[in-house]
């Protein structure tokens, strides 16, 4: 595999990491359709090849191959849309012990598919696991962010936020990413100008984050499945329920009847 | 007018302002489906209804109404989508001399209809009026935001700084909006529980802040109609084309070729 | 302690949780002097006072209390200030197994001086623990935000970023707070204008926060402990180092050498 | 001057732009001790040297130099501090029409002295100027954000939203900066590795949205000068205070009584 550098193909055999029994979905938020070639993919690849060389299943959606209808609930043609393609996609996310957000940067700021993907996550956060906690509990998150102008921190620090607010846990430097000097240029992967390679793929700050969230990923989700998930004490839902008001029309209101 | 606080009423007639000949574009960003009411077009009412007194022209845009292609070209179905609604709406959004972005909060920040409109504005980073400056030059922004949870602050910044970037000027205290107290609970414009009337219209915080916004919108978009624009000095594209590179494939490349 | 509803006294009672062994560091961001009430520590008061439940050491700082030289070195005496008290502080705030963060919002952000505190737990970016891991591997991280104005979840996400890059696991829904309607109005703790008690005590959306971060922060802290730390297989420097360059002088810098 | 490149050098005397009796305060909210160079400090030498050549009048302040208290009065020492050197320095930043705020980025942030300098001008969001409007209208503001990480746009948006919030209008573009690829490396100025000259310094987007920022700064500055100001009409505080309640003990609280 040409994608991983050496030193990453030398890590992950001398780790040989056991991730046997978990599953993680990788999510690609370009705004690229999907015939065409996304940068974000590029770097996704980098995550995919640690996790399958650490036996662990790894599921990837593009998210551009889908319309995800707006709106806050799971299935938003119970809400007024013809279409949601999201009923059935969710259950692939939510399955997933690991999932990983990659998205281009914009003006800034994470893609607007990325955002809709984030309001889908939302969607569900009315909803609990069998021990009565929010349903991503027991999960872990992480993010890869990659664009030519600047922005992978405000966007991962976004993320990975939006993450653990519906119930994902996230382990240490779970984001990684490339830019180029500021201003216009090549993206992650591009060939360099000189020919002398592809851009990023040499840059250790790039590839040792990608590889630190990566095997991170992996100990923290091997660690909560090895415990059953979070214990169901303190962070139980229903216990906060008694008394509760009728329900507003949104999840935000959900949380609290 | 209901929506109107008397206050607000007799600061409209007394400042009888005029600002014939201007056009102001209030775009909504709810993720709604267009037959059901939005909280956030509630309070773009009383913007609405504040320029309306002052003889501006005004266009409304609820892009929940539309389909928005992924992507930041002025038309996608050049690159690869079916469809993209945004060329039959890109003039009336351009051709405006003020524009508002209104805006739900989710999760604490705009919505994904938000963020892919800033994406098309963005596509248009690569144009230039007459004088050669950017497009988007001589036109005001501001921004509306709505929610029952907290993210007023960081939405605006966030739309705000987006606007500026791609040539809005930006007048003193651009935005305003309406959160609740923490947690779950009405949303702008709902009746209150114990039917003394509608949430946010009596806030005076709210009120005051819609109403300077919507005056200083005014105001700048007047003095720099009068002024027929920006000087094109010094802020001119061609200055920096001598020695140009060959563009790459989005805008943001583009820039500097 | 009447800081805590009856249904968080119920919920410490039945979790009977033992903490023993686990330290923890509550550090208040408020920019008042430190003989002024803060409404964070108020806040912060209940998560000490879960904590002590659980048998947890809570240890607590007051920023406003100290002057942090600007820099991000771990001492900045050596780099050109006369003073600067983080050296004395700092052994606390490492060897803590979880550190809570609590700040006001003011313009929507997190106080200047969590910020410096931030730049200060940045400033041990280049060191590593025995394991040749980052320094803060192995601990956990969470945050208390209170304002009048609205802010919490960018400011959460601000603050819980900052740790997870540094090193820090992020539990769950590792953030609470508590503001009030749009506009000025009482802050966390004050007395309510019609004299029925104190502000946001009632709130079940902040106090079921409250409690949820208390707990899945020693959830985790617990597992880490048990595990002891996060496993030193491929999240360790030094398989990065062969053919470093010479250090830049700061630790962004420093990352990579 | 070899800070300026012969483009801008040129763009200025052709431009010929005269802003006598205008006045520009560039900050500097480098970590650094004043003895130590900045980085930031070289590209808004660039900014002032623009200005200069404009006979704009440039004031600066490296805000390393002074101690500001915490908190958000004009004069902390009425608020329980001992010392506080703001009001020493409050009249030079309110008195000038151009403010420019500089700040390195840290952990994708901008400094805590650049969130201190805000906390200082959100102080005076109580107070009015003659014609009744909060004290910073009028004035304009831009700023300036260097690093080796990333995080322009972030911190762009945070400062220029700050500054739009208590009365500062801001132009197109009002934001520029330099940082290098992703991961540690040089900053704004310094050597490059081959001799080749000074990173940054030929890096035309850095350069371009220098001088359109600077440009634009002026222009915005001469209109408003020219017009007196922002009419007061529609966005006059005593408007909204009849029926004011008692101040609540800080300036947001203020805003309303």
């Amino acid at each position: 595999m040409t994608i991983m550098s050496d030193q990453q193909a030398a890590i992950c055999k001398e780790a040989a990491l056991d991730g046997s029994g978990l599953t993680a979905m990788l999510v690609n938020a370009s705004l690229k359709p999907p015939s065409q070639k996304s940068h974000t993919d590029t770097l996704l690849d980098v995550v995919g090849e640690i996790f399958t060389r650490s036996n662990v299943a790894v599921d990837r959606l593009r998210l551009s191959d889908h319309l995800l209808a707006p709106g806050v609930y799971p299935d938003m043609t119970d809400h007024g849309w013809e279409r949601d393609d999201w009923p059935q996609l969710s259950e692939r996310v939510i399955g997933a012990d690991i999932l990983v957000l990659g998205t281009p940067i914009w003006l800034g700021e994470k893609s607007s598919l990325a955002q809709a993907f984030i309001e889908k996550l939302y969607a569900h956060s009315g909803q609990t696991n069998p021990a009565g906690q929010y349903l991503f509990y027991g999960k872990v998150g992480g993010c890869v962010v990659t664009g030519n102008e600047d922005g992978i921190k405000a966007v991962a620090a976004s993320c990975l936020y939006a993450m653990s607010h519906v119930g994902y846990t996230i382990p240490p430097q779970a984001d990684c990413g490339w830019i180029g000097e500021a201003g216009p240029g090549p993206s992650y992967g591009d060939e360099k100008e000189d020919g002398s390679g592809r851009v990023g793929f040499d840059n250790l700050f790039t590839q040792r984050n990608t590889t630190f969230m990566a095997f991170n990923l992996m100990h923290l989700a091997l660690m909560l499945k090895a415990s059953d998930g979070i214990p169901a004490v303190g962070n139980v839902r229903s216990d906060w329920d008694d008394g509760s008001k009728p329900g507003w029309p949104n999840p935000e209101y959900r949380l609290e009847d």
